[in-house]
């Protein structure tokens, strides 16, 4: 029998690559959506293509969009990143790294290619254990596009079975998301978190991405494969 | 004061035409949104531009995004448009002039302007009553679309006031939006609504949206000021 479809949202970052190892794990065949959306960390890109070569994905899109016209984050704009001392210091107000609307309009583009492909199976790798307090990774948000999805499209009239958005980690800390992608076998080394990485993808450590990543991996006794640029107890 | 602010999704054809007006008359400083998707009838991006400057909008920004990459409808791609005879020969299934969660992408893309303009206001001229059947247009999807926008953005966190999305046109039939918008000066001459232009921008006479139109007319006992390729009855 065929494996069902799923769209699968990979920013090649330790969450969304945790979250395709899991789609691929449940029995879908992965179809990865990646956004370049006018990022300053665009180097993610290659490292989701990289990703979705390692994990064997069936199809890989890069969708084009402009989030710069807008502006309104550091992420898109000369807006400096800012930069922590320890993981202790994030919280509190949603930061200046929120990019707007950013989940709803990834989530959008995934619905369209799911009923193109006739899948009924999103899959996004938001988190809101450890997180930087974005809106739009939180349960109650994912829950109400869920309830918009299931009357937005042509299933919606035609009485087809209606979109899961599968979440597996939002109720995961950092450290279990990192367990559970060493279990089944992903290379943390393809990947990268940094908001504000090196030309040649070196990451900076002190981003809220790169504190909440090394604090995971910190809690499972392990070291992270990947460079940084500064000094980072690991 | 200064007048609040309000995104305006204008497509340059007569409901979103009648939309902006509305906006505009109801007070509102607007931000038109247009988006180059891939659409075959791409003059209705000429003509959008034309419309806001006439209406006098604040901002006109189009936003480009390739839904072609995804296929599965004949506005996107080589499949034909349907054609009729008459207007009451629409309906029934849905056409395959869907284009698969193209609302939901244009919304949330109103979202993100109107999160980074301060606009708690967005205006989409959708209209359930003489429409092509799709999904995205029907009064249940865009209250669930409001339901999730409010739990999507900065404002939801910080407890902003919420999101309005304005469908004045809803439960109007055409010739009603053709008549509210006459009573507002519109100039429906600068105006488009055929799915198979010819490149100068005369319409089939023939498509859904088309016939639609004219029905609309025809009803208010007036001519409609644009040309046809066919002999139609106007």
């Amino acid at each position: 029998m065929d494996k069902p479809r799923a769209v699968v949202l990979l920013s090649g970052g330790v969450d969304s690559t945790t979250t395709a190892a899991i789609a691929l794990a449940d029995g879908f065949e992965v179809y990865a959506q990646t956004f370049e959306y006018g990022q300053r960390h665009r180097i993610e890109i290659d490292r989701a293509r990289l990703v979705g070569q390692r994990l064997g994905v069936r199809e890989h899109v890069v969708v084009t969009i402009d989030l710069r016209a807008f502006g309104g984050s550091a992420l898109t704009t000369d807006m400096p990143v800012p930069k922590h001392r320890a993981v202790d210091e994030i919280g509190g107000n949603i930061p200046v790294t929120y990019v707007p609307a950013r989940n709803t309009i990834f989530l959008s583009f995934a619905l369209a290619w799911a009923e193109v492909l006739g899948s009924h199976d999103i899959f996004l790798g938001v988190n809101a254990m450890d997180y930087s307090g974005y809106p739009d990774c939180r349960p109650e948000y994912i829950a109400a596009y869920q309830r918009m999805a299931d009357l937005a499209t042509r299933a919606a009239v035609e009485g087809v079975r209606p979109l899961t958005i599968h979440t597996p980690l939002i109720r995961l800390t950092k450290a279990e998301i990192i367990r559970r992608g060493l279990d089944l076998g992903v290379d943390y080394g393809l990947t990268i978190s940094c908001y504000d990485p090196s030309p040649a993808g070196v990451a900076c450590g002190a981003c809220d991405s790169c504190l909440l990543r090394l604090k995971g991996f910190r809690a499972n006794g392990i070291a992270d494969p990947i460079p940084y640029r500064v000094d980072v107890k690991s």
